[in-house]
């Protein structure tokens, strides 16, 4: 399992709930692919969605992503953390 | 106080001890500015760095990891966290 960090771009606006709908419909569906989704972090005004995630592939982070309706414009793996 | 997320490009090859060194270099001087560095997240193979904090200001997240050597590329507020 490696950890990664996606980035989704042209979210400007996204409001809380919005925010929290699109986590869980994530949350929904992660385990087909057994990636978990940690947090996720918003910034409205510049339309930047960040997602930490730990999962077996970017490929499944992106195809979580991608089914729960929102594909992700770049996913980095993102192995050191402090 | 409200959270940013800054990036870092350009840190091609950064190890794991690089990493441990630049976030020791904020966590001396953040006070300073009432900068709270929480965590960074690193690609060395894209050379991309994720850096989360809380902060009066993104000019206070600007100024501290600037005087700590690494000035970020990208600083973004986000109100927003699942």
């Amino acid at each position: 399992m490696t950890r990664f960090m996606d980035v989704h771009h042209g979210m400007e606006g996204i409001t809380a709930d919005q925010l929290a709908q699109a986590h869980q419909a994530d949350l929904a569906i992660e385990h087909e692919e057994n990636v978990h989704f940690e947090a996720a972090w918003a910034d409205p005004e510049s339309g930047t969605v960040y997602c930490l995630s730990e999962a077996p592939s970017a490929e499944a982070v992106q195809r979580i992503h991608e089914r729960a309706g929102h594909k992700p414009d770049e996913v980095h793996p993102v192995p050191l953390q402090v």
